[in-house]
């Protein structure tokens, strides 16, 4: 069997693994008051290019990582504008709204929020007369690559920005997969530039190469999150052992670990990718990062799953299905090739 | 300067007034415990034909009690299905999300919910391989009439009242104007009806001749709602003076008065909506009940703003803009000749 | 029977009734909008020795507008302070927890908190190596008069207004039953300190005169308290008839009512304290204001509620029950001095 | 230097690690649906001694795991029953509450709570007249050992058990560091008999040899518990890699590695405490688990802490101070013996 239903089926990457054996029995203070984290935050700042006023905060997981930046980034009263497929309007079990906060739904192109569409919410938002009894757009939530393996532009990104600044709103960039964008021959958006575009953003752990680990990147501190260490603590995400993310992020940034783990997953799903077109499939996205949404007739679907397995994107349809392929920094060569191998020409 | 913004620019109905004058200086206990709540909820039990399972709670405004109720009927895990345009969904200042649930938006067919989409969202919900960790559809929340005036058939109350139990979840209703519903010709589903369909709903006081008020009506009790009183406290919903609402309420119900403020708003209201189709406007939604919706040329809109009040419906349009006329127990027949007067033939 | 329960046994004053039934019909825009809230607002203002800068908010009742304004003024990371016996602590259900915010207790001293220990408290919290991980003292609550009818005097008032400008902490007042400080021979800091001493308080108007309403006071304004309306909407606190306050508190302030009434039920509330003291009742607290807590053999309490009624404070005891009487702008001298013919002498 | 800051300062026991390099590569699904988790599981619940009833579930640290568990014992009116010491009520930031509940606090004996002022606690409540607008007690959190490092006996874990069941109410013990309290001698409450007194209760991870992860126990699975996954997913505690856990679970439990853990640490502990008794320090509680804490003169901390750290606890006092002392699993003797002979005799 071999196995393409996400990107975060093994544990870590074995550079990481090692890291964490060679530093078990170090003896550190908690709570990420220690020298690992404390370089790999300044190696991650260095790398995007910001200065010693932004901030850095290692969190555990995704849906708590998005919960916790985006209850300190709203007011009572301010919800977060996301597209409708967004990974926290869909698949958080809610978390947002458990903190209080509305999640206000943008149209979805297949992930992306369309730049109008942002800027005239916000204007028609102010323009309706009874706008003091809605809930105030009071930031914008990105995911990058989105949830549909698709990127935005630079130009798209700019404008985001512009139009965040306009609003006086915060951007905020959901980085799970951040990863698999930046090892992307279409990717336009450096780290860098990231960092300079948002106005705070993570760099996903979990599925880029590490056991767990989220890494918040606030380029302007304090300014834009006060107070944020005891709100990650009462949202359960401060880990009494913080070196260990410390130790895996370091080992990410310290040499160009994280560019490759991208760059091999990125290369091994467009094989895939492109053989699925070769051989007569539909895309249902077209998808330039680790994710492959392809249309299966359920026939060949079934089949197939009896080698491979995979993710079946949303329910199963009538005759045939949305499935989802998912490369990462684990993934072998050899296993794409006998999942192509594995596959008819329609 | 003739009125038509909304159904609650005035205070009370004379014989609500009259009786709360009457009783003012009479001692009572608080929170409720009080001969005219005692006597209001029998009433209000009586006149839907429910039994002595029943329950009903009195709170103050509209959106305290669909927070409250809401609150009262979600487990933490589970959102309230509503349409897009619902109240709770648009213009409750994300009153639902402070409380820690999420909002699951189905279209809104003019303020409505269709019976297919919520059966179909319920079935491709438990159909999605990932339910878990989603937010799982945990009652349904209707309003009769709608934000837009519309009314649900019969059939399809019947239709709501079937899937809701085969999903095992709430059926609640928002009678924030209900009254208004009662009040019309069109209207196939009486009082005792809508207690027998609904799992919860309200009985709106304070659109409908009261100061202010809603008596949540529960016809099944504690079974449905176990440990309300506390939470209506919490939600600082609980009024010191709780027989205010009892005697608004006895009057409201004591003899017809309730019946007879739906009829004669929505007598007016259908006058007018003749006269806005005999003179040629469109209508924005074929409303049968207090709530009028027309689309205006901008400069006819503007001319008749200098005589008379009503309310945009969102935002001024570049040329022409939708706009709202309410009519209410208070709404005299000589305003409404007046603004028929008033609009010019296109 | 004659009745010291609670200070909401009636309606409203005559006077207010009045003016109620005299604007019933006057149409008005709703939430506040009109120009009775208006001018209530400005009285209020003026009496309070505040400039344009300060803000008013009507809302309806006491716990919602603490909830209310303590969620406006905390943020996530934040508790408030208050003694153990503080109404919030104790009487509202949770609801300042079901906003998210944690209650700091402190020690009581018959209702009220030391100064020292508050200042205590802050200094041994930033003391502590690990509050990182505990709640910040964000705001400090306070009654005025206490739950147990004590006032904080002047030079209390003035240190408590020292200890949280120097902890950069709002200081917040409850005013439910101001009006009955200010009626008080003991009282020592007038509704002009009030407003120079306090971050934000309430007038309360529930206890004192009113159907229901309290109004918020924030004599800076939008800096103390920003995009408040909205939070009021959201806590299901912003009445549709706002009008209905504005006409009830102008009645308050627009003459000396407000104070008339303070006066009135103090003077009789006092009177019975001393037939309680001359005739060898050991009084529970020494009240000056319009709550009497005296401790009742429970023989005695028995054969007085045959002909009283008043309230258990707390549990029934063994032999001798804490029991309160209170007094209200409603209460009949005839009925206190009847009350205290039914007293034995000990 | 040496290190007796905390229980954490290492990253997992050698034997954990070792298995989590064996496994790294295996491709398993995600959140916790493999097959670590399930024997980790099986292992546990065999253990315990319970049936299929029982569930286990995998959290990440102990404040979310605490949130997470008491938001879901809770109804929205209730609060937890805890020592003013406890964990909930001081060190987590308000995760509780900013869940929505309250704590309920009871006085701390060496942080215990007393049975008779439980039980006292639980029928006062329902004795006082008003207590519908109080926060109902809705569960008992304990800890095992303490946060003082002190045990319940068996007799007040039986009596806690028979006061919860009158109530009907759970009883939840936090293990976060169990293991120090089975291998303590004094210890008389075994696995399987805290499993049968308790309702839920959970076997903490990450203080007892695991780099993170504790697991929740709940004997009557569902019936206590019900749709606690999605709740365990919106409070952010579901981890992506859920195998972690049932690797490092597996290991602890298959062997008896979680016992040694504890019986090591706690020899180590108490020999430490011997060595202050025997050298003349006044004990600041008499403990019999891994944590000591002890009043040290200032002088005397100062100069030990050149060579050795540890915790203050709370605030430096004036002439001396509470200091807290840990050992773990890592602990080496050699430091404990060296740290004895730095203490000077008084």
């Amino acid at each position: 069997m071999i196995h393409f239903d996400t990107d975060y089926m093994e544990g870590a990457h074995p550079q990481v693994m090692e890291q964490l054996m060679k530093t078990n029995l170090v003896q550190t203070p908690g709570y990420g008051c220690d020298e690992y984290s404390k370089r790999a935050k300044e190696l991650l700042i260095a790398r995007c290019g910001l200065d010693n006023k932004a901030k850095v905060f290692f969190l555990v997981g995704g849906t708590q990582t998005n919960a916790t930046v985006i209850d300190g980034l709203l007011s009572h009263h301010e919800g977060v504008l996301a597209a409708t497929t967004a990974h926290i309007n869909v698949h958080e079990s809610g978390a947002i709204e458990a903190s209080g906060h509305k999640v206000l739904t943008l149209p979805s192109h297949h992930g992306k929020v369309k730049t109008e569409e942002v800027e005239e919410y916000i204007s028609s938002f102010y323009a309706d007369e009874t706008y003091e009894h809605m809930v105030v757009p009071g930031m914008l939530y990105i995911s990058q690559p989105t949830e549909y393996g698709t990127l935005y532009s630079k130009e798209e990104m700019t404008e985001l920005h512009r139009i965040c600044k306009k609003a006086n709103i915060p951007l905020y960039m959901d980085g799970a997969r951040l990863a698999y964008a930046l090892g992307s021959p279409e990717n336009e958006v450096s780290l860098e530039e990231i960092a300079h575009l948002c106005d705070v953003f993570y760099v996903g752990g979990t599925k880029c190469g590490l056991l767990f680990g989220e890494a918040v990147v606030v380029p302007q501190g304090e300014t834009t999150l006060p107070h944020f260490f005891p709100l990650v603590k009462q949202h359960g995400a401060l880990l009494a052992k913080g070196r260990l993310q410390g130790v895996q992020f370091e080992t990410l940034f310290r040499n160009q670990l994280y560019e490759e783990i991208g760059v091999h997953a990125v290369r091994l799903a467009l094989k895939l990718k492109e053989a699925f077109v070769n051989r007569g499939y539909q895309l249902h996205i077209d998808s330039f990062t680790n994710q492959q949404f392809v249309v299966l007739p359920n026939e060949i679907m079934d089949r197939l799953g009896e080698e491979a397995s995979f993710e079946i994107w949303g329910a199963r349809g009538v005759k045939e299905t949305i499935v989802r392929f998912v490369t990462s920094w684990a993934t072998k060569e050899e296993d794409v090739d006998r999942l192509i191998e594995l596959l008819p020409t329609r």
